[in-house]
């Protein structure tokens, strides 16, 4: 099936472009997570959300939350991968699931790893987000994997079964439940390298010769999610629309630039929904 | 004194802007009225106000009431008739009281009357928002005000102890009060016409021959109140930073542009007011 609007992240301007295109009637997908956001949530007193004087991050979140609940508007837990632009519509990869969506408001946020050196370079010439996705281009081959995320372990067992050689680099420095068989490497990542294709890692202390990168992050930045963005100074490039350099790309909130602040955010996301459904009305 | 922010308006965008600066510990002045904005109070119910699921327009308008008071932000009930940009500080009029701002942010909404024809035109050479301000200037002169606002007969009453001939037309309906002498027209104001300065003003039945044509109303457009700013399709034209062409000046809310919508306007007051901030900084 194809939606009409997908909007990857739960943060106040996602939340906000998912209530206003709910209001005009559109089938919404909703990515994000049950916390909202990580950043809300651990913020102590606001005071300038206005109408809710003085609450916590956590007491705005119950609110954010009720607002959705009593809207029927569901939250699906997945990590998009990539979103890509496909003419009429866009493909938003999970693993090996793909979501269709007409048009996208990425509403992501500022909370992410910055890519090592060589990253953004070799990406799709060795180094990939999803292990699960590419591991099997992979067979028999030596593979590294920076663990930084949750599934990062049960991944890499994964990627174990196909690869020659694993070599697992556990930045968040958990190494438990790792197969036998798999080297554990205990040093900081700094450059990926290779003529065209990747040829190796180069660690703090170490360097090892590998054909692919996996590199597993909690999120990505707006550049590594979907390719041909246009960036300005880390944020993405947006006008008063919200629109981005891609036809039916939206984005809204701290990924768009400073201030990074809850109302700014939850406007732009309001701005982002409604200029999606012209869009969708145009087409 | 000079105070370093000026808001004008006390609709969702200045709002948020004048709460903002305050946290930012800027000496602000705040211009507006006791039911904060007309549109928002009509307002049924709203269900794409955050975190305030089905609120109506005056529910709404209470918590937000509630939060500028928790932070003591007073508003000033004054209708400001122009702003001027003075170099390094900015003069807002208000009939013969004039307050001084570092930097100033227009958030006056978009419920304000269209200007008639050649009003703007021969704004300055005859024709007058205030007329209290400037009916010395024509003391013994014909003189026409239309009247559309609350003061208009109290304001007539005054301009006739100077005037040499005064013509009242009630667009507002309301002649009553009007002192003897005053020649009550009832006709339908069209064009303000002149050569250089004006010379007369046409009706819808008839035409008068007048030096001076005051227009009184509750609010004027942004073209009208800020001599020189730069519109876009009836809007102020403003950028990402919400800063207008003019230095210093700042806008947020309806009057920059559609979507008129609470949040949009609220996020807007939030960044105008933080690159007043910036602004005043540097300055």
């Amino acid at each position: 099936m194809r939606y009409d609007i997908a909007i990857v992240g739960s943060g106040p301007a996602g939340i906000s472009a998912a209530v206003n295109a709910k209001i005009r009637n559109k089938n919404i997908i909703f990515f994000g997570n049950d916390i909202l956001s990580a950043k809300l949530i651990k913020a102590p007193l606001i005071n300038n959300y206005i109408g809710l004087y003085n609450s916590t991050g956590s007491e705005l979140k119950e609110k954010f939350k009720k607002h959705l609940d009593s809207m029927k508007i569901n939250i699906t837990k997945e990590r998009i991968n990539a979103v890509y632009a496909m003419g009429d519509y866009f493909a938003l990869m999970v693993n090996d699931i793909t979501y269709e969506a007409s048009s996208v408001i990425i509403a992501s946020g500022m909370e992410y790893q910055k890519p090592i050196k060589g990253e953004e370079k070799f990406l799709g010439r060795g180094v990939g987000y999803c292990a699960t996705c590419d591991a099997p281009l992979y067979k028999g081959k030596r593979v590294a994997i920076i663990g930084g995320n949750e599934e990062a372990i049960e991944d890499a067992n994964y990627v174990n079964e196909l690869a020659g050689k694993l070599y697992y680099i556990p930045v968040n420095k958990r190494a438990k439940g790792l197969k036998a068989g798999i080297e554990i490497v205990n040093s900081n990542p700094v450059e990926v390298i290779g003529e065209g294709y990747v040829t190796g890692l180069i660690l703090k202390d170490m360097r090892i010769d590998v054909d692919a990168v996996f590199i597993l992050k909690d999120s990505l930045s707006p550049a590594e999610l979907v390719p041909g963005l246009i960036m300005e100074d880390g944020h993405i490039l947006v006008n008063r629309k919200m629109e981005t350099n891609i036809k039916g790309l939206f984005a809204a909130g701290d990924c768009t630039g400073k201030p990074y602040q809850y109302m700014k955010s939850m406007g732009e996301g309001q701005v982002a929904a409604l200029n999606a459904v012209s869009y969708l009305d145009k087409i």
